[in-house]
């Protein structure tokens, strides 16, 4: 069962991460899911929003976006269209919510990191590799902080690693890390967020096609943890160079 | 292990599924699940969206919204607001796709059909109770179309039966249909969506607090098919009464 | 001279005002004026908006809206439009302003009620059916913070009941409480709100055809003044039995 | 009983009406009540809304704005806002009602005029002196139409004429034509919309302090009738004199 | 080489300037150039944005509008559009920047003045009449604030004198301040702002059709600057006398 | 005199020219000067906007936009804040006019170009890197065009080249290509938009501090042709390769 880029089911496609692509971030990473490319800043600011002040805790927060040439045809400005649409919201929430479940807000103090994941080419798997990136990101920058005295030294911000995968069943076979091309023909379509030890932080599986069974089910979520505890590995490569500022 | 409303874990709340709520709309659904309830409207309109035209097929899309006192504490209008929020599209979007999952639009033919999921009051599970509705309201309509002669008389639209139930693990464990206090408290949180022949629609689940493992996930996964398999029979049981118009 | 429900022309259609209708909201009322019906819900919070901050005043404004399938048609959702119509803000102010001509905003103390007026079901005349659900709701809302000492037990923000009506010239002859089909057909229209003692409040009238002379205006008044009599009526039957919260 | 500006109580503001004032409308008017000051443009354009089209009838609206620094405060510009006030919805849309009442729309022919009125100065009254002038302007834009061919040489769409007039009761005296200040004071508020026959087009009373009876109701619609005759008077001065391109 | 209004290419329109035109503002000035007629207010209030509190310096900034039927074919308004265009922006900022660098912020204090320039009949050179026009209404502004005890009587927070021109090669002939039949038809189009001593503030200059080499641009500096020296002495002429409250 | 990066006054800083960035645009390009990188996509679709159908010319556009952390402090996304801001449509406005000014849309035919800059990283002169890339990214897309046969193999839209660079004056020294530290420092700025053979077409200059005179304007344009002069030879040199697809 060969797929269109020779890869197995159960491969990822080459993924490479970018440290320090931008001078002006805290945190910032070009990450890369085969010919899916996303620059991930976090931006670490001192303060929270109004209703977090005098709790002690930080804030962590997402916004994605896809720049209008990323795919094959050109989409409209979301800031033209004056407003944000349905995907990008629920893509942007589900970054959020992902990082937010491996940070220790009280750890992290009264700060806020804003996490920006810019799509600059998709090729299918642009939420899995933003979150995945963005975890880097968000290591530097704490990292950053800690530097600066931002935070304290010995603060830990960050309970775990995160990373995610999508994962799909096309032509009745369960594969890894799915191009736009086999996302499109895909009859079940997941996107599995894991932390490093491998436990689930969102689960999300939609019938495109038929409904899925139990059996289905299940071998799917095999593959999306072997395939996080790749980049889980992957990040882990990245991440032991020291920090560049 | 008692809940705060004397349930036992597997057990849903009184769910109540009131037709033709409304004298205009081709089909409408008052659902109540426990002190929840949406009221569902089925719109069924001649003529499909532009990008459709001339397919042949038909199409179902959803609208989710709340009212602004349907909660606790008022919430801002949306339309004062002049955008949408996240979680308003992310819930939108869920309700059409997994009423889709369960529609022939070749069958349905060149025609549309919104369905308008507005929460009168919240005490969670909103958007499992929406589908739930959703699902007889389009019932309802379809019914109307082929009485109407919209739709050929022996045409049938509907593959399946759809209904959704939110579950989630308090205090270590698993619960089936949250209200709002538990679903404040769960440390994961998952919304389940079934056919009636109890294959998965859609499964999202979230770590609200500490990430979950597999065995975790297969509790929550048994409890929600054995809710939604009841939701089934409840529908059924509404439906079988013949349609007013 | 036979209306198409079978009233005369003097008669209201079947009024109710269901009470207690929302768990969450201070006051809350289902107001059915025949197929009419609007959730009417008050919102009373401590604190004013920053202008009238520090004034020892109160502050009542409204909110009006229509589900998007309340009515024969659907309608697009202003809050998917991104705006609210010039009728849906027109009316919104009406009821505002017919309230706080009964409300002693210095009683009130700095204290805030929001009157949502959400259509259910239209079938003409909601705007009227709004305000006199709404004054029903206030009603509730204020018993309810003497209750909860949010303002003193003798305080009393209310200085008369208030309540309003449609009238038209239907084929040349006055009526009372348009249907939607009557006020389609009306070649006059006007919107009458009075207080329980039968001053007026508020008066609108627009030819919808002919400009209309003296005595025909006359004769609309009388009209109004004898329906928002029998409304008045209506609503302190309701408010007779004690609030339930 | 004497006036901040010296006029008696049934007196109306020195009352002006410059035709021409714009090079480019089809009809353009400055009208003045004392220090009020509207620009009334008509643009006259072929064509009707979709969906009117083909009915053979035409369209009459308008458009009502203020400057910002038309009144003593400066206010934000609603473009910049990036929305409508009420008010501003509420008086456009009274404005297109008003007008469209003496309009005869099969006589006009599939024609649209937008009437644009922007309040360059206030002091109370700008919706009064922007139907007053806008009357002016759609008579010459019709005028316009006739010479240039556009409806027929005979076709007459003016069914009659239209002026405007604000009454009010300060210190229990019914007075005609309020300035800024008295409008603040006034504790009952009307503007009331005649033809020139005297017959009504529209009246909105407001309670603005305590709720009023019928006599002053009366009181005030007697004063309405006399001023708008005084109005109409002006009105034909003004078009006594042909049209300039 | 005659235009078609009879002027030689060196020659300015008839300008006027009417000041005091609005009886709210602190300044205000109707300008005309030719048929080209902008209303410029000047507000003045103390305070000055956020951003700016504490600094000790003013902050004048401006706001450029059209009304919908200033030009030959009526605009939509951008208020209605809910969102402003491009080039109302940029010629806000041009505006803003324009009189910004007379301004001295610190003799100012910590006020602020906005200018409204509203274009009530457009025939080119509606940007420069807007800038030639609000410095006299600015400087009226001022004036008004001396005399108020708003900044101190020996102040003098403007350093110069501004105006702007309009420049164009038409036929391969330089012409000066351009009318909109003229600006339609030349290849190459600049505005410059002036000092009243002949230094540049602005320059801004566009190839619509060919691009223009060196000595074309020199020349049309050169006709610019003789521009803004007529105008500086009608600025001057206007201000001889004494400001009118 | 030595800058902060130790280039001359008449110095570029180093520029690269990246083709085929990226694999679904018709040309792409990421253009570096110094520290400033802009993604420049041209998108060529067959068709025209509405108000251009039928008229056998072609249209190219612009849209200019930030990443929010570009910046050395993070911006607001203008996709979330709902509007797009004065100076992204100022410049997105200037680099459309600067890539039309080379364009001969009838050799077009009825194709549209959008071409969207993104800055991946700000470092001053975004909008002359822009313009120098969109130029190169341009070429490509319509030598994709020739060689899928959408315009005809001897079309020649591009009737030359273009290239922008920005110049200021510091502490009275007039700089080529300004770092973002000089372009704050500037007194004077400007941003020039040249042709390959040395003409303008565009020349925006702003006094920043003092108004400047004519010999420095002249010695700001000698060190803009020079500078554009350099970056043409730079666009040359870039696309004397063949093309990749």
């Amino acid at each position: 069962m060969s797929r269109i880029d020779g890869r197995t089911p159960e491969q990822l496609r080459p993924v490479t991460i970018e440290r320090a692509w931008s001078k002006h971030a805290e945190g910032s990473v070009l990450v890369s899911f085969g010919d899916t490319r996303v620059l991930c800043t976090a931006s670490l600011t001192e303060g929270v929003p109004r209703w977090r002040r005098g709790s002690g805790e930080g804030w962590v927060t997402a916004e994605y976006a896809m720049l209008p040439r990323a795919t094959n045809t050109r989409g409209d400005r979301e800031s033209v269209r004056g407003k944000i649409g349905g995907r990008t919201h629920e893509i942007s929430r589900l970054i959020g919510r992902s990082l937010r479940a491996v940070v220790d807000t009280k750890a992290l103090g009264e700060n806020t990191v804003v996490l920006d994941c810019d799509v600059l080419q998709a090729d299918g798997g642009t939420r899995t590799a933003a979150i995945t990136g963005a975890y880097v990101a968000l290591a530097d920058a704490i990292d950053w902080a800690r530097d600066h005295k931002v935070i304290k030294a010995k603060a830990q911000p960050l309970t775990g690693a995160v990373s995610a995968v999508s994962v799909g069943i096309i032509d009745g076979v369960p594969m890894l890390d799915l191009r736009y091309e086999e996302d499109v023909r895909a009859e079940t379509d997941m996107n599995v967020v894991c932390t490093g030890d491998g436990r689930f932080i969102e689960v999300q599986g939609t019938a495109e096609g038929a409904p899925f069974d139990r059996a289905e089910l299940d071998a799917l979520l095999d593959l999306a943890v072997s395939g996080t505890a790749q980049l889980d590995a992957i990040q882990r490569a990245a991440l032991a160079a020291p920090r560049q500022d």
